[in-house]
């Protein structure tokens, strides 16, 4: 067997074969210093729902750090055809790209300009696979996460995914749960990489594997005194399983240490719960939590906290780790300048037009501190004068912005190799999307048809869009 | 930034929390050398289909050989309060384990015992989320690809997921495709990492970055001379785009080139390319090839091929990737055997119910070789005197089996540290599914309310479940 595995030592091939076609041309044409900006942006809000927490930013400075061209992976390429002047340039590539982005865990809409890229056309070029796939994926799970945490309110939710999780993209998707606003993980490697908390209670193996339910919770009590959680469903939760924990609760008590709680892994949690709480309560061990797991989602949980169900956490996996049923974000990357010249794509569909030029994002507030509009600017233009701001699709439809407080949400976060302005850790992301999330209004956060969030564009971006399409439809349409 | 990354320094913690709880529980419990064997099985079809792909098992024991507990993970396993004496023992560890697989690319079916797990009680418990976490996101991606294929026909489809894969997972989903049919990837890590074609065209990014789209073809086709494909949907696919291709295919004609094709990305596809066809035949450009790509599936693909689109090849991305919408396999991972002695969980649902002791999975053949039943016998029972096989649940429905020619259709793949019996190419993979998938009756390959297969357990085996069934209620339920 071979014993290449998804590490660094290929980091500079997580790409899409056409980057390098495209790069090898570039560079055979004598185009390798020019210029490219690209913009990252998406389509559709996930979920049927009315915004996105952007996530994966720091993942992905992380592994544009580490991109490069090992002789093992040059002799790949060699023999793929590529030529020995433009392997040559790729041996001590690395990326020089500047990045301007919106934080990650803000609160942000479909079309935005959420992440720019500017640098050589090459590396421009080369970087767009792996943002795609970090972005899209951990915005995808953060959004997924966060909704969770929209009805789980107060209770806690730990992320149990990574048994259904997509291979490796476990530990990022944990990160990402961790944005959205789970307490914990599962997953160990994740815990590892990105400090957050792991934590587990019991398989039902464990239980079948002593000669009795009771034998194995007595076990588990002794090993983790602190901190045990018995999982009561392996013969029948009612009849077995909560008795048995009870009598356990009660000999611990007796040795001075109290039951953390039950887990129950399948049944109407509904049902199942409240005499679980019921039978709890009358041995007077109100303090033992009740945790369920099994094939969770934001819509089941919210059914159940609706019904009144005394559940203390969540366990969630496959739904939360895999963004079930979307599974992907749109988010696409596209080419809005080359050589300082600003350029779009024009496309069959007006939807898919792309906005042209380098852009600023901005945030507009309400009287009372409320998100209120988003509007999409030149960067060439002095925001002060933009009075308002238009409709992309139909411009005479517009909102007058000149008066309203506004917030530039994007910033250089990656220039000459350096990171600045760049929230890493999970934990500091979830606060800064809780005070994000604070500002958006309850109607978009519904789920069931949503308040679409409006987001326009300046005059001058809109007059330099439509010149431009102008002009290219003059020349490509006879 | 930290510089931890998604590679091998951190393999031995590429698993769920609980399974160190329970390890070091059954250290602690003097049980280390206990032995314990575990079943892997999944409960439902993907995708509402008839059949799953199984897929991974090159990867799993990959990963397997790789699990170690390097320094660092000690250190961070100490701080998550687990115990000297337990650490001291992961020092060291290896996998010692044996696993009896059906092969990569078998086609099978729920509630089957697949693949087999048996080895210290440690051992087997520590594998369960690794294991899981493989097998799942592989069939899941296999099935999904090998449903593209039995669409697609003769017609080729490559992989363009990664951009929209679940970051490093997109590795292992390319593998899956090509187990599954496709015929080339565009992700360049999965075509360095398991020897598999790599392929692509061009972006909209470089038609737009040259100062016109027949430019851009120019130079493309200058710099890729036996293998150009035009992107044609830039400007204005049938106006712009395909007028364009012609012009510079003539051009390389009188150069003594061919244009290899055209990629179409947007649009309606039946109605552009069949238009795109004709203009491109009445140019005399009969061996120009049309492709297409954009949220592509199964369904999207019988479609066009329904209404005749004149489509020479399919670019599949999220939708393969992902496994969308199912997003994941539900497989799950029990323990049969514990110290010699069967056991199972009884569950609340009589379908959970999971079936005890080590058996044997057996496929009968009808009169014209093709699947007829599966069969789940008790290793230690002689197939021979295996006279019917009963419905699981509804043990009166039964079909006699002793007539029929059986096949064992799994084996040792791993043992004392060696594989053996293993596929590992992706080809060779797909090569054994396409002869397996011969057998299999068109109804079961339906995608609408397909016919289900029917799987069944033995007399003992049945009497076995039942016997130990009711030992345990009797014990546990008062």
């Amino acid at each position: 067997m071979e014993k290449k595995t998804a590490s660094n030592d290929f980091s500079g091939l997580y790409t899409d074969y056409y980057e390098f076609t495209m790069a090898q041309g570039y560079f055979l044409a004598g185009r390798k210093d020019e210029t490219a900006v690209f913009d990252y942006f998406f389509r559709t809000n996930p979920y049927g729902g009315g915004f996105l927490v952007f996530a994966g930013l720091a993942d992905l400075i992380e592994s544009l750090q580490l991109f490069c061209y090992p002789e093992e992976t040059l002799q790949f390429l060699s023999k793929q055809g590529f030529l020995p002047e433009f392997l040559d340039y790729l041996k001590n590539f690395r990326f020089q790209v500047t990045i301007s982005s919106v934080r990650e865990g803000e609160i942000v809409f479909p079309n935005e300009p959420l992440l720019r890229v500017e640098g050589t056309i090459i590396e421009t070029q080369l970087i767009e696979t792996m943002l795609l796939n970090i972005i899209n994926f951990q915005s995808l799970i953060a959004t997924k996460s966060y909704r969770i945490n929209l009805v789980a309110g107060e209770k806690k939710f730990t992320d149990f995914g990574l048994r259904r999780a997509h291979g490796l993209g476990g530990i990022m998707a944990s990160r990402a749960t961790i944005i959205g606003g789970a307490t914990s993980t599962s997953n160990v490697a994740a815990g590892f990489k990105y400090n957050i908390p792991v934590s587990g209670t019991m398989g039902h193996s464990w239980v079948q594997s002593f000669k009795d339910e009771i034998t194995a919770f007595r076990k588990f009590a002794e090993f983790n005194p602190t901190n045990a959680v018995f999982l009561v469903d392996t013969y029948h939760t009612l009849k077995s399983g909560v008795p048995n924990a009870i009598t356990v609760a009660k000999e611990m008590r007796r040795e001075g240490k109290e039951l953390a709680g039950i887990r129950l892994d399948s049944g109407d949690f509904s049902y199942l719960t409240k005499k679980s709480r019921q039978m709890l309560d009358d041995a007077d061990l109100r303090g033992v939590r009740i945790f369920v797991s099994n094939q969770l989602n934001e819509y089941v949980i919210k059914s159940l906290i609706d019904q009144g169900a005394p559940i203390d956490g969540f366990g969630v996996g496959t739904d939360l780790v895999t963004g079930k049923p979307d599974a992907a974000l749109d988010g696409v990357y596209k080419l809005s300048e080359c050589n300082h010249q600003p350029c779009m794509k024009i496309s069959e569909s007006i939807e898919k037009m792309t906005l042209p030029g380098k852009k600023h994002l901005y945030r507009f507030y309400d009287n009372q501190g409320n998100f209120f509009r988003d509007g999409i600017l030149l960067e060439s233009e002095n925001p002060d004068l933009c009075k308002n701001i238009h409709h992309p699709n139909y411009p005479e439809k517009l909102t007058p912005v000149g008066d309203l407080k506004r917030e530039l949400i994007h910033q250089v976060v990656y220039k000459n190799g350096v990171t600045t302005n760049l929230l890493v850790s999970p934990f500091e992301i979830n606060n800064f999307l809780q005070s994000r999330a604070a500002h958006l209004p309850e109607e978009h956060k519904r789920f069931i048809m949503p308040h679409i969030y409006k987001v326009g564009i300046s005059a001058n971006l809109l007059k330099l869009r439509d010149d431009l399409r102008n002009k290219v439809q003059r020349n490509t349409m006879m």
